[in-house]
């Protein structure tokens, strides 16, 4: 039969069957096959691939290229397929080159020779990447719902720790005294940001390039704005070549994925140290820790470690897109096929270290005795002392140094603040009166800073809302993005 | 004199200015001050710190915490440091820990002992990532301007290019006919993307943290939403101690020249292919290429090549800040002061790149019938022969296997599609007719590709007016831009 | 039973067996144990965790830990599983922690109770670099041999293209006439030093970690030296705690392949530049490229593209590793777990490369005629004319400006060197003639370029004698290195 | 004059010399000149430039290509010039292309147009690469001096705290008891490691190209062997293009370099947890931390969190370099010019920061006292009673179970391991007896830890006599290598 090309290979005698060959008199090797073929990985695209295809058969159907009766076989062939690969009926396995190969010879066995007319007016390159671009559509929206419940499981923490005290950090030494709500609600807002990345992002992936063909756009009269329209996109490219080369958006997904892992591995990271026995200032859940196979008494935050760790991965697959892309000149080059594997391996390890970092933060319990007894003695409060005396006149840069040397004083003499006496505190400026003492308690300390989005109760409050309302419409968007999805829906 | 921390040095009797010290017995080492001290990279802020300054002073004045004398000088000496700064009156030289140590240093030789009371309700921590913050908005200004100027250079050449024929390129194979202008349009979308960016970035970068203090919020009662309004930022941040951790709109920055670098890269290896004897597309202007120290006829295209391998820097430079941020607990950690020195080079780099490119690209002379020549026997309209088949009926699969049989007949005859006879087409579908020989011109091919978005004169041309419409919405945007940074003036 | 540590997972009644368990309340949750087994990437390391198994239980019973019979009955069952698993009795499936676990529970179905002794005096902790090191071992030395396959098809081509010559590049600009086999060689010798960094690794990689335990030696009396010695291992490590935090040697295996890539991708560009039209040096196998969905004459150096593409992947997996290690405390971190998935990929990705590219290479055809038509008017022998004046006693920075306007004057004219007359030559200096117009074949040229290693026909004989030998020494390398492997082998 | 090729720029009439031109009617653009100078950051080679000219010239003479008063102008203007540049005479400023253009240019002052008879027989592209060796070769000695020095300081704190013992962990958990030597050894043999990757670097760095010349070798019947024996090189490139296109040995030289960077983050992320109040191991000396603008009390371990930050920086130099060589063809590309700011950007932050974190260390007190106390109640011998279980023939696994239940049993009635009487210790196993009590003490549980390489005292003395005596070996290796770079100096 002249339309399908089976370069078959004889050594190994297995036939794979090609989207080319004509032009060729020897058969790709099977080593070359195996190297060059993307299936194990592209077969991913299953679901989007079948539904770009209805949407171009339907298209082309509209346009006068294929008849009413081609196009419906097409369609139905095409939803049949769909249908027996989500019950198993057709699995997704076989040496094809790549998962449209698979889908083009599985739908001839479903409507025969008509088959040889669905890929007509398209070209693998732009077929892969409207495949790609809905699947990262899909990826999006996957991730904007697991950044939800790592919010939810942030401000479910943050609401019962309004009144816990702990040292706020900086050099991870004790800085001053802040609310637990208030450090939770700091992961809170960059996860924010990610989903304001996200949101952005659509904007751009959200564009079909079905159409385009190899690069130069195709040569019968097609409507590419329909199919478009079919498959829910905003809008068509604005150059056919460019549409092809264009890898931007999957650059742009791994980066926000890599955002979103240095956002969990910071978290990860104070996880880890808050589970030392010298800080002690959380315990992990049993369900969510590990042991070690010699030490008995062994409860490891390997959860968080884990986390931490695949942010280096994720960040290296950034690393790996852009390097690339780098110098490849346009259009299609058959380095793009790595791209697939790249933002798989970014997007699996983003959604899953959501999941898994905000049940484990939600089971946690926070310790909060232990770190409130870590603000003793710990200095935390000498800059309200500072601040104090700057009230009474004295220049800030003047009453720093007043204080540093009063805490020098006090560190010599193993005392905290807190056990500073009036003498002592007028041994270094007789601007301090028997009020100053007062100031010293971390609860006093954190309820004089309301500004800028200070760790004051009112402040934590308010921002604690502003969280929540964000929260609102962030589900709102949600629900209209897995509405695009569906448009096809009404062809099933 | 008690305000000044002076932790001279005594083996280099180098005394040096700290914004602290009372605490500590021992002067900081003289290496530990050259390997920490941040001054030689972040004296680059030095014009964003006094305006940070200013809006700040002005600010604890109208919050009754300074006097209005105090905030008189304060503003006053602030502005003539900027001022004798810019003509060089005063050099950013010296041993300095920071930008800001060298500000509030100098700041007190023009106004005194009111110097001390600057720092009050704020620290370097808010500090130094508001002025980042500041530079960032600038650099963001820059870049859109080099874009702008880049995809003008584009859309001139494309506009004396309509109608030149050159192969367009899939694996570096001649795979159809295009127009120059359509390829070379094909890079002006790209870098509208990386305009795109940089516009939605402006919402997350363009946000005060100034007034978050050390971490916890000032414990005085500021008003940051002035400050922030007078240096021109659109909100305050949310939570101080995000505010403080938050390093993401550097990434964002490096990110995104990261893609312009991605992008120019892929320019300048076409520029380079294009310049080598065997294409021979295109011819750099003297003024734009070197020659070899050894080898007296060499012309290289090495602007095209440095851009080239600049690129691979800019990647660095955003796998450099990411892995810095990997596993930081919040909120200050000196880590962070890498981050300058980062952005910095990658700024510079796709600035001054893209500003080459534009020139190189605008004084480049495009060899219109070596490209014209480069069509001939090249089988490039292979598919327009698949795509007359198809539309006499024939399965586009079975047409793609005639014409793969019809090239392979010809090229062992060593004929080109051009020179084919209409016997000849015969030879492997009885569907051709005299017709089939006239589609094969290049002049032909083009005009058949209208979508999507296509290689056609019509659609080119459509897509031209695209790309100025929003060239004049990118002009737009930059003016309002501008304008932010010129909110303080007033008090000038 | 009090042995087997059960936490069995009451929602999925999945029952897991854990090394470890004794003091936890609840079973791992199910999404924390998916999240954290390694088992799908580390069962990779079953013959190795076996054979370690099997020296580790030997030296316990040489010790007097275990006894003789215990001894046996563990070493019998290990060897019978191992050749279980070889011949697909055995599947490496189910829900593990790791392959440590699996291993350890399948010989349980084995030997009994007496299984529970095979992990006296070890941890996972070295019980994994120990498998992983000796992976690595056999990782090296399928490399080596690898690399010796494509340095033999370098050399192939390079003794039939000895007397080939063709343009050498700079800038991808003509620059002087070579010999084919000199470029060939050019990169033989780049992946000879991929073979010496291979060889000094193996200093590195072979040192035995077992017996560190969990990080502080073991407590009982064993004896390392013996199991690292049936192991191959060439010593132990110097320090416990080092042995179970060092993964230095998984980084420079990483290291070597993402050079090794790097060589490939450059062997690769030019593959694709000499693959195009315009080039038309090399003319690739039909079985060794692929075509176009759409475009049917299309031939596609898809193999090399796809090498070009994959460095890109590789070097980012050395980006992830050192990323990972980055900031870690000793000793063994969970963030380690991840180091296994990052090797085994760019020794993957490398070990293929090697073997497709050195066979697309061998199958190659160069287009010698193609080649040495490119010499012609490309002014490559203008170095030759300036070391001609040189000779005739002009300084070479004169020489050089001379020959540079010679070139100016016959590009205005359109001719070539090779066509330029003695008037010509002499109305630039009057030291030519006419022994000046001889020196201008490519053939002369590079019979002049003896020194460093030039490209002479000698020269270039003796280079490929060197090559040779050297590939005689890695042959030989190579054999020592199985032999270590099969040190166990008695045992069996 | 002819000679010079002077493309003065006609806007800033800055008069520039380069090295070539004869062949350009236009002068080189004054941005591409900024854009493509390289002055800025190769004007470091200058040492290494002359003295490549040097050796160069004197080949030159012995070779009859200059005559013996011409080679003697040339080296005593050389030697004149390098002396004026260290005493700063002669400054390294101006406007030239590169170091080369730079010393030709200067050398003229000197010796007059005997200086346009240097360049003979050479390139810019073999000269650039043999000072870049040359320049290598130094920073190998430099860094394995400060590698030296850095493993003084953990020897002579380790020396110190042979009997200091504290909790040795995994996963940040509190695992088994060891000494502090033991622990800060540990850190010895990673750099250990460096050293041998280092030494073996050598034999590639130290291999000569000069005599390649632009890259098919020289036209002249030069002696390359003498040139490479007088500047110290150990052999000659095998084959002209493989020298000019070869920047492995930049690769490994930042490979390098970042495994010292993981390894000195490493031990910075152990500083800056041991600093915090919550660990309190460690005390830092006033001269190496510094305080906060804002917070009077604040010590902080900046420059251990500069190191941590700066490691990302050469981790991302690595990157930046691979990702440049990517794809290139052979053999000079512009974008090699590249790889000299990353290399010495990557040299400078590792040789400074072994140089500073050494000297911290060295200055730092641990808490001897502090470090025994987190030992008390944290269960670190709870192997120690596993393997008491396994001594009284308990299989390992089960013992493991019975310890892990034993904990839970304590953990929850609030009491240590050693608090634990023998009665509660029988209720999980009858095998326990008196003596099981005694052995839960950490000064018994690291004297039962030998092998391999474990914490016992007198394993730990044995190791440290290894580290010392591996030290004496580097010195002497040192010190040889010193002698490579004098062999010229006979000449001055």
């Amino acid at each position: 039969m002249a339309t399908r090309e089976r370069r078959s290979n004889e050594q190994t005698s297995v036939s794979v069957e090609f989207l080319w060959g004509g032009r060729f008199k020897k058969p790709l090797s099977q080593e070359a096959l195996q190297f060059s073929s993307s299936f194990d990985i592209d077969k991913r695209l299953w679901r989007h691939d079948i539904l770009a295809s209805i949407a171009h058969a339907i298209m082309l159907g509209e346009s006068g290229i294929l008849s009413l009766s081609e196009t419906k076989e097409l369609v139905k062939g095409l939803i049949a397929l769909m249908h027996d690969i989500e019950i198993g009926k057709v699995s997704l396995e076989g040496q094809y080159e790549d998962i449209h190969s698979f889908v083009e010879s599985k739908l001839r066995e479903y409507v025969g020779e008509v088959a040889n007319k669905l890929h007509t007016a398209r070209s693998r390159n732009d077929q892969v990447v409207t495949d790609f671009r809905l699947w990262c559509r899909d990826a999006l929206c996957q991730l904007g719902k697991a950044i939800l419940k790592m919010q939810q499981a942030l401000i479910s923490q943050a609401k019962q720790h309004i009144d816990t005290l702990l040292p706020g950090f900086t050099h991870l030494q004790h800085a001053q005294p802040v609310r637990l709500a208030h450090h939770l609600l700091a992961h809170f807002w960059a996860f924010q940001r990610d989903l304001e990345r996200l949101k952005e992002f659509l904007s751009r992936v959200n564009v079909s390039p079905l159409g385009a063909a190899a690069l130069a756009g195709a040569g019968l009269p097609i409507k590419p704005k329909r199919s478009a329209n079919l498959l829910g996109f905003a809008k068509t490219a604005e150059n056919s070549m460019d549409a092809i080369s264009d890898r931007d958006f999957a650059c742009e997904l791994v980066f926000i994925c890599s955002l979103i892992m240095v956002h969990l591995s910071r978290l990860a990271e104070e996880i880890i140290l808050w589970s030392t026995p010298e800080f002690a200032f959380i315990t992990l859940d049993d369900a969510w820790c590990t042991g070690s196979s010699i030490m008995p008494q062994k409860r490891n935050p390997d959860i968080a470690e884990l986390v931490r760790g695949k942010s280096s991965v994720v960040i290296g697959n950034l690393m790996q897109l852009l390097t690339l892309l780098k110098g490849l000149p346009l259009t299609y080059n058959r380095d793009l096929q790595e791209d697939k594997a790249i933002v798989f391996n970014a997007f699996d390890i983003t959604l899953s270290s959501l999941s898994v970092m905000s049940q484990l933060l939600l089971k946690s319990t926070f310790n909060t005795e232990r770190m409130r007894e870590a603000l003793t003695g710990d200095f935390s409060t000498a800059t309200d002392l500072a601040d104090y005396l700057v009230q009474k006149g004295v220049p800030f840069r003047e009453a720093h140094h007043i204080i540093g040397q009063l805490v020098l004083h006090l560190t010599e003499k193993r005392k905290g603040l807190e056990n500073a006496t009036l003498d002592e505190l007028r041994l270094f400026s007789e601007k301090f009166d028997a009020d100053a003492l007062k100031i010293l308690r971390p609860e006093r300390s954190v309820e004089r800073r309301k500004e800028l989005a200070g760790t004051k109760k009112s402040s934590v409050q308010k921002q604690l809302k502003g969280a929540e309302s964000e929260m609102e419409q962030t589900k709102k968007w949600l629900k209209s993005l897995r509405q695009l999805s569906e448009r096809l829906k009404r062809y099933f």
